[in-house]
């Protein structure tokens, strides 16, 4: 071959598969934060044909067994395969497929490589997908969850001691060993959110975590989101209002407060209100809002519901984009 | 984020690596052909550190299970990721790391996959590195091992036989099974190659199998060859000359002929004018020509130093283009 420098990850495969490419959706947070519970409503609403998950975490560079003698956890950038994690990003952006390496949660294992064609939506959740400016680049939408420390480590105490075989002196072990790293790395990813969303109870109300949790999304100007005042009446005010705020570094951001006291009447109005505005004539996905995959929950729903929101109209604009480009 | 098309696929890490991208070398051939070996001299010629070898047989896209149901070999394209492969090449040729899938010959598994980053120089060998033309555009240099069948049949045999626990009956039906596939896939790519290797014995002399082997190089004019006829006096014509000829197809094409037969002081010092040509203050490499780490065998040596000369001309090539381009 003569020296080449040209380009050809444009393989010729991609090229009989759907032009448009695919909405990229990362979801940010640390261990225990509800990545997967919001994730699941999103992958039912769309259809798990049409939409592709996948786990950062899967880019552990060391086994259990290997991190037991290393200074860190898996919350530090070090003991992940970042660049290989950018490059499978901005690859799944280009419609090419990638063959995504795989860490066993049972096992502890790094397992045999799993083949994944992107689909329309690719929603990636994890610890550290925002961490990097590379790997930021490719999402169309970037979520960071920040619940307050109390709610995840019982979210987090709960899981890991009935799904993943851990007591509870081991799980609180964990946490404070991972506290620094926590700090360091996963917290700092907030400020690189579009979307912080926030489950917790509403202390000025006498809530407490064990009451049904309201959310608060903050929806920051990074990206073009739906206009709520607008399309959220005083009829509805009871389950979702906005109010333009400060966040904690004083910088002003719209606040949409989803109240779990509210009516579910009011709540599914409000829904109604927001699915209206993309325009479809499906009715809203009654996946939204399943805690457990049984209970309904409605904070739960209108934050889904807002994600979801941003996908389909993201689709829509490059769509839109490409046969304008065509016409 | 919004949204954003820019190729973030230049990583800040490779930065601040060594500016000069690998050089790619691909030495394609059936099972049983001599990869092994070829590729062995050159990585001990070059220094472990500066080259990186990789195994395309790790892109089998089924395991040893799973393969007895299908109704292909590992030879069809099918049978491997080659989308996959491709990305990585490109990747590798990039300065990129890879986090490169691991094919298990004792287990028949599909393992843990391995992180790798690209020395100064890059070896593909495989089944399948030219098959495809977004794989060969990877390669500054391509390579195929063409020995005849029963040259071929005789290596397997003892290979797999002796290293890989299987039955000479085995093997052999393992061949025939393999045999409609080689035909098909294999051996076409012996036409996208820019140096056909073929090792046989000289038929005119009365040689046999058994006899150290001659070899025959055909050097396409697709890249820039050594002066052969020039470097090498009638001196030493006895190890090495070069003809004229045409190729099976009638396309014309240098024939190296290098005699297993010759003088082994004459082929030193066919060796040592090759080797001079690059400029270089070090002596000839020794480990070139050793069979299975230990026989020295000079039509061996002399077909590793060919390729060696290309690997480090092409280096010198992009050396050079890079200080001019900054001076």
């Amino acid at each position: 071959m003569p020296d080449n420098q040209t380009s050809t990850a444009g393989s010729s495969q991609a090229d009989t598969k759907d032009p448009i490419r695919p909405i990229m959706l990362a979801i940010a947070g640390d261990s225990g934060t509800g990545k997967t519970t919001i994730t699941a409503g999103l992958v039912e609403a769309l259809g798990r044909d049409r939409i592709t998950s996948v786990a950062a975490d899967d880019y552990h560079r060391y086994d259990r067994e290997e991190r037991k003698s290393l200074p860190f956890t898996p919350l530090n950038p070090k003991c992940n395969y970042m660049d290989i994690m950018q490059q499978d990003y901005q690859l799944l952006r280009a419609r090419q497929p990638i063959l995504k390496p795989i860490y066993n949660h049972d096992t502890g294992t790094l397992d045999r490589p799993e083949y994944i064609e992107p689909a329309d939506f690719v929603i990636v959740e994890g610890l550290l997908p925002l961490h990097t400016e590379e790997s930021r680049a490719s999402f169309d939408i970037t979520v960071f969850l920040d619940p307050p420390e109390e709610i995840r480590i019982a979210w987090k105490l709960g899981r890991d001691t009935k799904k993943r075989g851990y007591t509870e002196d081991e799980v609180r072990a964990d946490l404070k060993k991972r506290e620094p790293e926590s700090e360091e790395f996963i917290r700092p990813q907030r400020s690189h959110a579009d979307i912080v969303v926030r489950f917790a109870p509403i202390k000025d109300r006498g809530e407490t975590a064990d009451d049904p949790l309201s959310a608060t999304l903050l929806l920051r100007p990074t990206i073009s989101h739906p206009d709520l005042p607008a399309i959220l009446g005083e009829d509805t005010a009871e389950a979702m209002h906005v109010a333009l705020i400060r966040d904690d570094d004083g910088k002003p951001v719209d606040a949409v407060h989803i109240h779990s006291y509210a009516d579910p009447e009011v709540a599914k109005k409000a829904e109604q209100a927001i699915w209206e505005e993309l325009g479809l004539d499906t009715p809203v996905p009654d996946s939204l809002g399943l805690l457990d995959g049984e209970k309904r929950d409605d904070p739960l729903a209108l934050t889904q519901l807002i994600l979801l929101y941003h996908l389909i109209q993201a689709r829509q604009r490059v769509t839109e984009k490409i046969s304008n480009a065509n016409s």
